[in-house]
């Protein structure tokens, strides 16, 4: 264990701090500590090794200052890029500050620290990709994934956990349904039934932690060489995995309509991944004409299917609620995926799939074996929340706290409009701004930086650049009204818009 | 959703409980209820059609009665085989007691249901293996898969999550780090640490919802074409998952001391899956020599690992405790697996895998986005239950409570060993008896069942049959004392046991 080794020397003549630091900087340098790794807190690492917490901040400032390890707010002390390290010929090298700077300035730590925000968010940055970074601390992150938890039900949550949790209910310790618990697959049947039209019986769901392990799932069952259709731009976190599943990948380009259906006939895909309710990044909303051609498509052929990734349709602020691809399909071509991540909380592990019948019949042969990996207790508790009412109203109240949030970054844009047009509004938890006149989204996502305000590149990370305009996503759903609106005005000042 | 289609006609000349049947035996007929579903709950469907409950029982009698559907005690109603129904010519013959006759009686029925059963244990039925059925249900079931719940502790359970249920832990509630939380981690690595001699930081944690989980994980580690060795015979359930991933399975046989190494050099495999602190199913310990064998074929070539599934080193009755393997591994050839669904509860979906440094770059760079599957909610009651000594105390009563059934269980055998012999004793939940005179599995199993007692095959599920003596499996775990010298005492009259 890698504190376990730190032995402290007292009474010698190198003081604690160093020893730590020392220590730290050793595993860093021998590639023991990898990049991206979380250090433990100063107040844990005092705590065990019986030091002062004073001691253990001074050996921690230390490295961040040579920049070994960067704290990042309310998540504590990461490790910086140590391959950027051992690339430039620095493991052997004495670390002076010299040394580092010739290294490029601090951007190998701004490349680790993107590298590793990649992992957690999904969006990636362009290989090679340097000079997004500044000495100002981010204090304005308008990240798209981000939700508001200030309004989190938490006494509803206790108290329903309470109520499960009793020796009565000793059967919610054993190992469940590999589907998922039947209760909640008819909970979630209904609920999906009312509120997208989705069509399917219980029998059909398939409940997993997250949305990862599901597609994970799904290469089981629809096999491992598949040439699968993304619009461009997608939704990153789906291209990494199917690029990880060895998944030939077909990028799609949209028009107005979403995905175009020619490139699927041409390329021979055999499935296509989809946001027909509201597209991520663009915010397109599919019409039903264009539904209906991707349906015609899938009906051409018995192995063909459509995965709709239904993740945010909960957020609609304006006009009627767009009902899912699944609700139109009567041939059994849509593979549906859903989540409470966003509507509940990102912790909530519990998304769901709907299999059309055929492939159902493949998942219980092939797959029917491995075990849910949702707790029983947890699935329980999810129940009893959407059951007796409470998640629709849990859902009324943050679909009004996005909505003025919403209508706030959209007053606040108004300035912006005589440099960049605004889409992707009315839904979900994002704007985007793509300029009028040429300039790079690095640039623009540099300036900004440099006001202490992060903002996201619309073509990070597929590595396509289809010649399109600079355009920046502006994610609202994780800051106050206060911080929308200093954000806001900061951003003004970085693209030195008037008014 | 399945039972919103079931339209029922009050006041017309077909009853309720007709209707009710007519519906789902037409349902399952057209393969849309696929065997192994499972029912909703007679309370449930009674509520949602507004009907008496009896109407609904007896709908279900009929179904069960005619083998459409069968009852699992404490668990619900599960439709039966239908493809055995399609095989049989049945599908679209008249239903009746003859046809059913002439499809073998019932074995179809009892079939369906060891397949599913499968599902759930990992135990599977060899292809065309019929006749153990019994008119008489299933009273004593010495499952090895079933652990104790009675000795939960409900109460700490509950006071933990509701500490940790409050407004203050918000963040608790945000998306966590991929390889899970690092305050479990640490945990993790001590109790390994102290408890099985493991050497690791907690950076090459991976906490994981279930063991068939982190092994999809690791299938993407170790790459899709690998050739695996693992024990005959193992544990079918990742036998089934190395086969789900088309990984080319080498089954190497074994000795006394477990798994022999030379072939491991012979078939060129890259993996090895072992049990050495208590082997599934034989209970084989192995031995410090063979180890070091393993771990110098491991150290034979670069991309040569060792996967080491500890799945229940908790449970030692006698002599000291048996450290892990990678315990003495020191090049890093060693992937370690644990879980607290035997320790705790299957439902507590949190297992952990250690990865050797080579293999932790080759996560984090091919894998490292894939959100953790565990809630942090779940990661944080954990956390609470190990650090603060309920685990520990929780392992010691669990320890004594099934070294007292296991204690039992030999004291009732004694007799037995006129005609078998016994092994796997003194660690783990089940023993092994093993028949001295020639005679099949299924012979022995059929006439435990004809009593009401289920005992589980050594050869059933691999498919391999290496000319080895009849061997049942005796679980304890899940049984009272009671209900362990009833069942002994059933299976004494079942077997022709004197004494």
């Amino acid at each position: 264990m890698y504190e376990m080794t730190i032995r402290l020397q007292t009474g010698g003549n190198v003081r604690l701090y160093e020893q730590i630091y020392e220590h730290i900087k050793t595993e860093i340098r021998k590639g023991k500590l990898l990049a991206g790794e979380r250090l433990p807190s100063t107040r844990f690492l005092a705590d065990y090794l019986q030091v002062a917490r004073s001691t253990v901040d001074f050996a921690y400032s230390q490295l961040q200052a040579e920049g070994y390890i960067e704290a990042k707010p309310c998540r504590g002390y990461f490790v910086c890029s140590v391959d950027e390290l051992a690339g430039l010929g620095e493991l052997d090298a004495p670390e002076t500050a010299t040394g580092r700077a010739a290294a490029g300035e601090n951007s190998w730590t701004e490349k680790g620290k993107a590298a590793f925000e990649d992992v957690e968010t999904g969006i990636a940055v362009e290989e090679g990709e340097q000079g997004v970074f500044s000495e100002e601390p981010i204090r304005w992150d308008f990240s798209p994934y981000d939700i508001d938890m200030t309004g989190f039900p938490f006494s509803v949550w206790k108290k329903i956990t309470k109520n499960i949790l009793t020796c009565a209910n000793s059967d919610l310790f054993s190992r469940g349904e590999p589907q998922g618990d039947y209760e909640l697959r008819v909970t979630i049947s209904r609920y999906l039934h009312s509120s997208r039209g989705v069509n399917c019986r219980p029998e059909q769901i398939i409940v997993g932690a997250g949305n990862d392990y599901l597609l994970m799932l799904l290469e089981k069952i629809l096999g491992r060489h598949v040439k699968i259709a993304m619009e461009d731009p997608t939704y990153l976190r789906s291209y990494r995995i199917f690029q990880s599943f060895a998944y030939d990948i077909v990028t799609v380009g949209m028009d107005g309509a979403g995905m175009r259906v020619e490139p699927l006939e041409q390329e021979k895909v055999q499935a296509a991944y989809v946001m027909p309710s509201h597209q991520f990044p663009t915010g397109v909303v599919m019409p039903i004409g264009r539904r209906l051609e991707l349906l015609r498509w899938a009906a051409g052929a018995p192995d063909r299917y459509l995965i709709e990734d239904d993740y945010d349709s909960e957020f609609r602020f304006r006009g009627k609620p767009i009902p899912a691809l699944q609700a139109s399909d009567e041939l059994g071509k849509v593979i549906y995926l859903g989540s409470f991540s966003k509507a509940i909380a990102p912790a909530i592990r519990v998304s769901f799939m709907v299999l059309p019948d055929p492939l159902l019949k493949r998942y219980r042969k092939e797959c029917g074996f491995y075990s849910c990996t949702v707790s029983r207790i947890d699935q329980s508790i999810l129940n009893g929340f959407i059951r007796d009412g409470y998640f629709e109203r849990h859902l009324n109240k943050m679909r009004k706290i996005y909505r003025s949030k919403h209508d706030l970054l959209l007053d606040e844009l108004v300035p912006f409009q005589k440099k960049f047009s605004i889409s992707g509004e009315n839904a979900g938890l994002h704007l985007l701004l793509t300029a009028k006149e040429p300039c790079s989204e690095k640039e623009l996502r540099s300036k900004a930086v440099r006001r202490g305000v992060k903002v996201y590149g619309l073509s990070q990370g597929t590595g396509e650049n289809s010649g399109r305009h600079a355009t920046v996503l502006l994610g609202f759903g994780g800051l106050s009204p206060e911080q929308i609106s200093e954000g806001a005005g900061r951003l003004k000042e970085a693209w030195e818009i008037e008014g």
